[in-house]
């Protein structure tokens, strides 16, 4: 797999070291389910972070009227001005901090913020600091750049959550990359614990890079929902409207730089991304201005769903259920007798018609124990995988 | 600017060093056109790569009436099938030749699309040839990903092709990325040509990538239109909905790969991208089922623009006009006495209200002296420009 110019021809493979990153195991069960669904198969969808919801109808309506001019094409870089303008007002209004418009860009979804973000500030060779168990296209994205992935493990026993003390033990970190509320766990930091981490980041010279893209789904009991903003210009903020706003498929995202962060970024969007789509951003600007009663009526159901799953997950053998304060994920480890999750999400897909998620995706080492199950379906989804896994494990 | 984990904390600035690649003066021109039109200006734009008409009215009517059911989400990393399978079925009507849809991928636009090809077959340090003058992205995605860009100077007496001579001459090379017809020079490459590229890429281990966005516009004269493919399965072709479909807005292409780069690429496009925007997928596989007249007529209008452009220009002083064969751009000389074409390109826009390209941003060493003009506007647009630029001329 080396590949390298100055090797004789016939030992290059072409194919790159780099782009043997894990694939999605969540995304190969969903193809999977994707083939039962098409033979005619009921499948409950417990595999995948994506609301079962439609758009919020202010972002379907501007998309139609967009549509009828039919005039859709590249814009600057960091985005439309209006949509700039519009996110500049949500933190204000959200977390009371000011946030010049141009100091966001819109992105391609949190993917490509996460891209920009790494490329603006880091060269080959860095080390960038990521929890364990994690999301796994972190990982992927850093060693697909030329970077070294640092994993710091979490435990149940202290609610997953990464703190300054890890990260003295951690080695060097060039970058620090931390979501709150988290996937899988759905735990969030204390404003007290994620300021401290922000602290600890500019004490040591490391780019804190703040993964908010669950923001709006908490749940009660959980901490107060703070920006790493409130601590500190300096931090890079990744968020996107996929989960809150239910827009997975429109591919939108924005984030927040520090002042002398946004020319690069702008500089490496024109050339990788030239813009976010169109339409997309057209569609964001509406979700955001005209916030629909339905996304309150989604996350509503959420709550229900995690209900029912906290209450009937423990009565089916499920341990050491992660915090789960916010986001749309279960994050525990399977009743004992399954054996490996890979091959128990493989079997309970095929014979009990219920996708989930392999632990194996956020956590090479300990990821055959544990499971992920997305609630962002219907209630009749949640409760059906239930009843399947019930008698699955019966 | 360096920064490594290495340094003392101090001395790392958190900017990284392959951010600093050249922005592209075409989107600064465009921004800086934009405020003059938002004041009330009337600019004629030839500045941006971008038709100026909508995208066909089936790609329009499929969005429509994707927006009524209004869930879109996440596809496979490698696109809807359907689209998959369109595009396969267009290789064998417009070249001829076979491509299986599990090696079709779509991508969020050819920028995604030379993304991932770089990223599936090269690690940081590799070398990347590509001919200047040329698309500016491409040496900014190579050096952003950590590669070395190799710049092959092609010459308005050679027609400005890339040749195997001159490659023989590159050093060891482990991809080259050639585009036919080219950007900004129109070029296109005789079949015979190109197969010599690609044997000669077969013969030298090197990765062949074919940038073929502009198949679809090439006009009378110009050298009958071939793929890469119908030469080797080994190429990897780049193309996109953005410019013979006019749908740039739509963040939409695809790559067709060697099957041994489907599933690194599928690995990379999952953690790096997801997926392609849902509705532009949508919209897509439309545009390419059902064939709109209208694009017939919006490429007879390139060709009157272009012939308009190639009889007036050089009674203004424009030398060295390159072939323009193909896409929607003239390059050439601007007259002696305009100087630095930076400076001109600022005053025209500022003082006559006609934005074009900069030379800069296709060729660092002699684009001083060039312009890029695209036609791909209304004729009346061009007109204008030109009656514009004799003006400022005089």
């Amino acid at each position: 797999m080396t590949f390298s110019a100055t090797l004789p021809t016939p030992l290059r493979e072409l194919i790159s070291e780099r782009s043997a990153v894990e694939p999605f195991h969540a995304m190969d069960i969903l193809a999977r389910a994707n083939e039962l669904v098409e033979a005619g198969q009921d499948v409950a969808m417990l595999c995948v972070g994506q609301p079962a919801a439609p758009a919020p109808a202010p972002a379907l309506e501007a998309a139609r009227r967009a549509l009828v001019d039919g005039r859709l094409g590249y814009t600057d870089a960091g985005g439309r001005r209006e949509l700039r303008e519009a996110l500049s007002r949500h933190y204000s209004k959200t977390y009371g901090v000011e946030v010049a418009p141009n100091r966001v860009v819109v992105t391609t979804g949190s993917s490509a913020g996460f891209a920009l973000s790494f490329l603006a500030c880091l060269d080959c060779g860095a080390r960038v600091g990521i929890a364990r168990p994690g999301y796994p296209a972190y990982r992927n994205i850093i060693r697909a750049l030329g970077m070294t992935a640092v994993e710091i493990e979490t435990h149940f026993e202290d609610r997953h959550t990464v703190t300054p003390a890890m990260l003295d033990k951690a080695g060097p970190l060039d970058a620090l990359l931390i979501a709150s509320p988290a996937n899988p766990t759905g735990t969030m930091l204390t404003p007290e614990a994620l300021f401290e981490i922000v602290d600890w980041c500019q004490a040591n010279g490391t780019q804190f890079i703040s993964d908010e893209i669950y923001h709006g789904l908490t749940f009660p009991g959980a901490p107060r929902q703070a920006t790493a903003l409130e601590r500190s210009d300096d931090a890079i903020i990744v968020n996107s409207f996929s989960k809150y706003y239910c827009m997975t498929g429109w591919r939108i995202g924005w984030l927040i730089l520090p002042e002398k962060l946004v020319r690069p970024v702008e500089r490496l969007g024109q050339s990788l991304y030239i813009s976010a789509p169109d339409l997309s951003q057209i569609a964001a600007t509406a979700a955001l201005n005209d916030k629909a009663p339905a996304l309150d009526a989604v996350k509503a159901q959420y709550e229900t769903n995690r209900a029912m799953l906290m209450k009937r997950l423990p009565q089916l053998g499920f341990r050491e259920i992660a915090p789960g304060d916010g986001a749309f994920y279960i994050y525990a480890k399977a009743p004992a007798r399954v054996g490996d999750t890979m091959e128990f999400a493989r079997t309970l897909l095929d014979e009990a018609k219920v996708a989930i998620t392999p632990g194996l995706d956020f956590d090479l080492e300990r990821g055959h124990e544990t499971v992920r199950l997305s609630y962002a379906g219907s209630g009749a989804e949640v409760s059906t995988a239930l009843d399947r896994l019930k008698a699955f494990l019966s």
